[in-house]
């Protein structure tokens, strides 16, 4: 398959109209062909009316056409092989081996939304039976099931070309809810969005399904993904990336005549609590664990552990020390693209220089996108009173805060909503610290006993989402199987006839699903 | 139990601080004694603290506390007796019939909710175990469940003084989810209002729940409400009332530095659809039906019918007229406040003087808050260009379109978000116009088959909410169990020792949960 630069809107594609712009190998800083160009106001509209007239035909199309929508995407990428392995390579400088597990699991992602949207049990399907004979008014027959809630924009992220991206998450679970979806390629991965969104557009044809269910725009700057957001079509928009996007998008959305939900996954610190009584236990593993989890992937993961908290000691001093040590040793790795390095150069450079910080690990950056990964130390004191350190270094940075045993809950109630936090504890350190569990729970979307944040499995009780700034919308997830509900909203029938509903919620329903049927739980047979 | 004119601020009762005012007996336009005031800023403190105090403990009282609390909350409004009713028909000029009937509704609610909070479906438990075994990086063991999301902000509503205000359905979703609730009374009944207030305060004492679990604070202007959506500790917000109402309380919470989900339900024309061949048989019921449901409590629910679209011809005529004759001898009603009179006055006159509009039945109103019924036609053509004719007129006024046949789906295409929309058709109907049904449910959150709108079912399958401006939250219901997830986000726990996860989600959890274990669904034995 050849990267032609072009937009996919619907079944057609389209040519360059606006500002010109190339993807750029990390590597090496040169261009990459070919020249793709910002979507026009009018290209921009095109995709919107496709996939306003793609609604809700795609939806009533059937549960079964759309898994098989998704289990031919996962096929298709696979097909791809290694074309897209090496352009996502150039351009994101993500190892191979890196590509090929996001791949497994982008495809993976797609195949399990298939099983949930054949399950059904998204749907939330409920009946409650009338009662004519009622007084003194009868009761209505009532029944309720989740539809599509319409157009749905995505957002590709940086630091996940496939599986945050085209094809992604929340791609898979809007398709999956029934929504058709129009794509902003992320700029810096140009090619691979196009080559992926090319299986999309592609397996939409051979299944027949409407024009419109599936459109990918280009674009470099900010234009076309706020056209997108303020597009009187689209019903809801998930992103990935930073909080001034984030929040830029959830802003526009709310300025709405007719405001939309903005699912925006903004990243976070990740804050890492160890207990004394872990603390006084053997280091070796929690420290290359550590040093691992903080450089995968050059720290460009929104799970990357950014904050170590530790009680203030020669024990944590051992740790630091050790920590150090073994980051001064990993390889500098080559970042998304130098924009990205250049910011955590920036946000590193203004740790550093907070009062009470100390500089633990660092090394000079190499080349236009090289980094090499950061440790910091800080009293708890200066944190507590220092907004700028409880700011996310998007990178292999972390900041360790040094506190008096008694100021750890203080720490923990002073910080920002976080996608995770992860706890080392002993049983008698959570006797030792009653609330601190409790204290950690508000604030996160997962909490870790042990182990690292970094590698969110993809299952049906992940949770990866979390209070502000985390996300803006800490009551649903982005990972996992629930990551469909954010795309439906909830529609009844009152007193229709039986063969005018749904086929999920008439009489005769198909079977295996599970139904609250006037309160009790009933699988149809 | 006397009307103190205090706030309750938690377990304690706060003077006046603020500007005062009274209740006035929408019949007489006379003052209600006592004098409440506004909330002061330092009482919006207060109550806040409080509220952000009781969170988590009150969650963590327990779903069977919780469930005994919504009882005792039931119990004790029952217990008000005739004092209830009579303050709230002198606030609201609502009859005792119909207060009596609210006040069933409001207890039902809460014990329903009951039932919620025991069975715990709403908690989504999910359990994917673990195998550490799994190559090439162990599967962690991932629980999760939803959990309250903390403070929630409810504003009681005018036109529903028991059943959606201190007590009512917002409030008991909140309790039940676990999150304290602070409620901003309606100014136009705070002695309803603080007679309830005291009977949920005591509820909370006695069953030795945290103060601050309920707090209630009186105001007039909008600043108390304001502030309390402003606070940082606010969660959520539950809003019933105007659009601008709602709008306001949505772009305050959207402009906080940590956005917060107001779930605003602002009302909708809930536009009745007539068939030709429905149009073409017996009419006499469905012409004292629409009487009825247009002057049910002085039009003033917001699933009133404010819009019927006809066929027009000859039928469609005999309806107006008998359906106007019929307004006409309805008795005149009080509303529930000279200002909700005023600007019943104002909308209708602003309809009544639009290009293409005639006065089928209007009556001059009599009274500082008497309304009479009023009946307008207009032309399909002039409603689809005319936006005033689009708004609702919270009263009982109805806007009766005539269209040709085949401009039928283009009036609803162009209706905005409803709570409601109500399909009177024969199946003959059905095939002439095959996309209205389908346009229509892309337009609400609930669809009748003939009946009538105004009468909202409290059970499992109830969705009442709908696309902007119905709501600023398509994606949830105001009425019916499933109103407890807005108020609810979800946790997961990874690799957490068995003992130190919430009981709900251990390998021995209570008997009688549904639980998503590995994709499979077990009930705990």
């Amino acid at each position: 398959m050849t990267v032609a630069g072009t937009h996919l809107l619907g079944m057609m594609t389209g040519a360059g109209e606006g500002p010109g712009f190339t993807a750029i190998d990390p590597r090496t800083g040169g261009a990459l062909p070919p020249t793709f160009h910002d979507a026009s106001p009018a290209q921009v509209e095109q995709a919107m009316a496709l996939a306003g007239g793609a609604h809700p035909e795609f939806e009533l199309a059937g549960r079964e056409r759309r898994a098989r929508l998704l289990e031919a995407v996962a096929a298709g990428i696979e097909a791809l092989g290694e074309e897209l392995i090496q352009r996502a390579g150039a351009e994101t400088a993500l190892p191979v081996a890196r590509l090929e597990s996001e791949r497994g699991r982008t495809v993976a992602q797609l195949r399990l939304f298939a099983t949930v949207v054949r399950a059904g049990d998204y749907l939330d399907l409920r009946i409650d039976h009338g009662n004519p004979a009622r007084t003194p008014v009868p009761k209505p027959d009532v029944r309720s099931m989740r539809r599509a809630l319409g157009p749905v924009v995505v957002f590709g992220a940086s630091n996940f070309p496939l599986a945050f991206s085209v094809a992604g998450g929340d791609t898979a679970s809007a398709l999956a809810a029934g929504c058709p979806v129009v794509v902003k390629a992320h700029p810096s991965h140009p090619g691979t969005s196009e080559l992926v969104g090319r299986v999309i557009v592609t397996a939409v044809q051979n299944l027949g399904l409407p024009d419109g269910t599936f459109s990918l725009l280009q674009g470099q700057g900010t234009a076309v993904g706020r056209a997108l957001v303020e597009h009187p079509l689209t019903r809801a928009v998930g992103f990935t990336g930073s909080l001034a996007g984030g929040r830029a998008l959830f802003d526009a959305a709310g300025r709405r005549l007719e405001p939309i939900p903005v699912y925006a996954e903004m990243g976070s610190v990740n804050p890492v609590f160890v207990l004394p009584g872990r603390l006084a236990a053997d280091l070796e593993d929690l420290v290359s664990g550590l040093a691992n989890s903080i450089t995968l992937g050059v720290g460009q993961f929104c799970t990357n552990p950014g904050l170590i908290v530790l009680p203030a000691g020669p024990r944590a001093d051992t740790l630091v020390g050790a920590l150090a040590q073994r980051l001064g040793q990993t390889t500098e790795g080559t970042m998304l693209s130098p924009g990205i390095r250049a910011r955590y150069q920036q946000g590193l450079d203004a740790v550093t220089g907070r009062p009470g910080v100390t500089v633990a690990a660092r090394r000079p950056a190499i080349g236009a996108a090289g980094a090499a990964a950061a440790l910091v130390t800080v009293p708890a004191a200066a944190f507590l009173r220092d907004p700028v350190l409880h700011q996310e270094i998007f990178g292999p940075a972390t900041v360790v805060v040094l506190t008096p045993p008694d100021e750890l809950e203080a720490v923990a109630r002073a910080l920002h909503g976080q996608l995770t936090a992860t706890l080392y504890a002993t049983p008698q350190d959570l006797t030792t610290f009653p609330r601190l569990q409790s204290i950690l729970e508000q604030r996160v979307g997962r909490l870790l006993y042990g182990g690292f944040p970094t590698g969110v499995e993809v299952c049906h009780a992940m949770v990866h989402g979390g209070p502000y700034p985390a996300t803006t919308d800490a009551s649903s997830t982005s990972v996992g199987t629930a990551a469909i509900d954010r795309f439906t909203r909830p529609l009844c029938w009152q007193n229709f006839p039986d063969d005018q509903l749904p086929e999920e919620l008439r009489d005769r329903a198909p079977a295996g699903l599970r139904r609250r049927v006037d309160g009790e739980w009933r699988t149809t047979e």
